[in-house]
């Protein structure tokens, strides 16, 4: 059965629960706590945020529900011609405060108009301060995973979206390792409305497993104040993307979205430094070297473990 | 006599030695390096930057004169039919490491077209950590001064502009105290060509002598954590609007221009905290309610000490 909005908008809120229940579990001392908002327009929501946790220094998981009227701009940047819409989603973002644990974003949403059209969108990608192959090819395969149970395809098509999307031009490096990005995905011949909508609630339910076992895996390492620094710069160019690049930043913040639960995007602190150059052949050299489009993260691995 | 393209380059280059010259005194321990770069499609640059001087922890101070081609794009974005054009300026943008010291921002800059119309455009701001009145009334004056010798009407008209382009409509506050912002200034019945570059230079002149008179007032003041925190905070609204809103930095970054020249105007550091609001009655409180389009800074001024 066809699921309506209201049971994507129950599970999207479910699945809000269960990643806040599980991050809070791994971060072992830090807690969200909660801001219930409503949008003038129509709809709301609940924006959960853990600043000074043991691990996560800022981390937002919203859940929004919203409704109302389509601007013509909005039609326009839509390719939709109908009068109403309704949108739910959970968006977050993680900024661990080690610099060997990567930032995380992640982000599930569905669409409908009062014109009968629907369609889900949505991605998971991470931006490791020290790119580490292991750590990329595990996150990779464990998102190919998913794709891999509804279409074989997906893992290829969407990875290569978010390799076009998580990129920042006038750097000439991607945000991160990438993962996958999707939109307007609507049923078809083999999958129904309610697979679609599994197929989001997978990458949620994934989420906190996967982000947990790399903190797991990097938090008892000890850093130094170089890789502190590299952090901080690193977190600067994730401000840019998200200020100068990112759709859901621009559109929320054009659109007289809530400020704050846009914003909890950044991170507490960042650096930038004039015409920063890493040392050839150092750590942070290798990681920029990496920051390219294209890159075959899951075999990669392969080629390292057989 | 009109001034040529050529006069009016030596006279900005120049404008930048005086500016980097006593700004690097009243420092009294940093200096300027220098880039030199070209641009691909015609024209380049000298940009200087100093990081880490005794007060100005991040400045830079950029000459540039470039030419080519118009896109359509660019035709559109600047009203212009023409096929080539030219444009020479200096910008200007200091991050002081104390907190009780404004950010400043300057610009200069002139644009022709092998069509045979011109412009000038520019203006000054301040964005103090803290807003002290008889500093930014202090500061409106003397860009008064700078106005009333060309035009009794340029004071109040480009502080308007100012007021008006120095907004952050997502934060509901102008990004400081404002200052003058103007563009495709023309000669008429009154000013001529050779007066609107005086003008320009005027602005050039004036900056190291107001903006070194408030470094010195303010340079020994002890300051406390909770005022270097605030710092950092209005240093992220300083990135926002940078990067969301302003039209050099926009245009210049998806324009292919040199990103390390755009950028210097973003601080070493910068902090976000999820929906920070200062205590009522607090004086990080009141600059914030001090932020605001329209305040007649010259006469509040004039209150106080009358």
């Amino acid at each position: 059965m066809n699921p309506t909005k209201e049971d994507i908008v129950g599970a999207y809120r479910e699945t809000q629960d269960f990643i806040c229940k599980a991050m809070e579990e791994t971060d072992g001392e830090g807690t969200f706590r909660e801001d219930l908002w409503e949008r003038p327009g129509g709809g709301g929501g609940r924006t959960r945020i853990m600043e000074g946790g043991s691990i996560l220094e800022k981390a937002g998981v919203n859940f929004s529900a919203v409704e109302g009227d389509l601007s013509p701009a909005m039609q326009q940047s839509l390719h939709v011609s109908a009068k109403h819409f309704f949108a739910t989603g959970v968006s977050i973002v993680m900024h661990p405060n080690h610099p060997l644990v990567p930032i995380i974003h992640m982000n599930i949403r569905y669409f409908e108009s009062d014109a009968g059209d629907y369609w889900f969108g949505g991605g998971i990608d991470l931006t490791p301060h020290y790119v580490d192959k292991d750590e990329a090819a595990y996150f990779h395969r464990e998102v190919k995973k998913v794709c891999d149970r509804y279409d074989d395809e997906y893992y290829e098509r969407f990875k290569r979206e978010a390799d076009d999307y998580f990129f920042i031009p006038h750097r000439d490096e991607t945000r991160g390792i990438g993962g996958i990005f999707y939109d307007h995905l609507v049923d078809d011949a083999t999958l129904s409305k309610l697979d679609l909508l599994n197929f989001s609630l997978d990458i949620g339910r994934m989420f906190p497993v996967v982000y947990s076992a790399m903190i797991g895996e990097n938090r008892d390492k000890i850093y130094t104040d170089t890789e502190k620094r590299w952090q901080l710069l690193r977190r600067g160019r994730y401000v840019e993307f998200n200020l100068v690049y990112d759709r859901g930043t621009r559109f929320g913040l054009s659109s007289q979205g809530r400020t704050e639960s846009i914003l909890m995007s950044l991170p507490e602190d960042a650096k930038w430094v004039y015409d920063h150059h890493p040392v050839a052949g150092s750590p942070e050299a290798r990681t920029i070297e990496m920051l390219r489009k294209g890159v075959d993260w899951v075999r990669i691995q392969k080629n390292i473990s057989t």
